[in-house]
């Protein structure tokens, strides 16, 4: 019987890209449950001393970031395009997901959010992006930005990014599967194997 | 016609021991040559502003990396005893892979080695041991822990940890194939892949 996989992801985060257009996928191909765990990587990296991405703070790891990046998206037939900045805000679009997360068209939102930001270089932190990428997947924008600017939905997402913390993520994408942690784009597959009970 | 695979190790690092163990047979096997280079972690971090391993520094990372470990070791039949200190001292060994880069020995004393700091728990950087694993293997400790002593086994080894910095190495084990840099256990058989043409 498989158990759920939990996918940890940041907007913001070039590897959660990677996991993000893939896991709803390899998740249905195996019969496991995906619960969707929006978060913010800024308070995570806080937590540990950083005060930014560590691809910002350390220059050669981000260099090769970039590169291998290309390779993983060539590799996996994604489209990329270098966002312009980096990391983008995610604030709003995490606020949305982590909303929604039960919602039928979470999966849909993820992508298209990702997409924006990795393969269209829109900035995803705006009101006009978001709507515009909601509209475009069904969903009315208005009450769902609306919900999203509440405290309710400010404080559910640090919450959440508070339990990301306590559970051990320090990067991201992360995969939690009971209590078994998985770091990184590179253990998707393996998480999904430990939550199928391969 | 396959290129060669130049392998960046460092005799501390936990996911070089996974690379060390297999990507000789790997390299054998897809007729790549492979070209050993060890180098010294320690000022490669040190250029970045690092003052200890990364998994020291951030203890999240840490814990993830002792359990991913453990896990990765299952996987490929691995042993694991983790060693009781952290980073082990490498120089003495790094010095000698240095010196002898090219020997029909290397391979052996590489794995040799690591099995003795990560499946062991015994200090690789004293002459005792190194001695020992260079008699496990057939070779005379006496006038290579005598080389490794000289101004000229000491100085090789600096220049080519900075050749490991200048050349975009942040952590390791690290593949380079011609210009294209791949770091990590995770990114060997990509990297065998791009050596041998495929």
């Amino acid at each position: 019987m498989a158990r759920p996989l939990e996918f940890w992801f940041e907007f913001a985060s070039t590897y959660s890209y990677l996991a993000a257009m893939r896991v709803q996928d390899a998740c249905a191909a195996r019969g496991v449950p995906l619960v969707w765990r929006p978060f913010l990587l800024g308070p995570v990296f806080a937590a540990q001393g950083l005060t930014d991405s560590p691809f910002n703070l350390f220059p050669a790891k981000g260099a090769y970031m970039w590169r291998d990046l290309e390779r993983e998206c060539a590799r996996l037939g994604l489209p990329l395009r270098r966002p312009s900045r980096f990391p983008r805000g995610s604030l709003l679009a995490a606020r949305i997901a982590c909303a929604h997360a039960d919602a039928p068209w979470i999966g849909a939102f993820v992508r298209a959010t990702y997409a924006a930001n990795f393969a269209e270089d829109r900035d995803i932190d705006t009101d006009d992006v978001i709507a515009s990428l909601l509209g475009n997947i069904g969903q009315d924008p208005a009450p769902i930005l609306a919900l999203a600017a509440t405290p309710a939905a400010k404080s559910a997402l640090r919450a959440q990014t508070e339990t990301a913390r306590a559970r051990g993520i320090f990067g991201a994408p992360s995969f939690i599967v009971g209590n078994e942690l998985f770091w990184g784009h590179d253990r998707m597959s393996q998480a999904i194997d430990w939550a199928a009970g391969a």
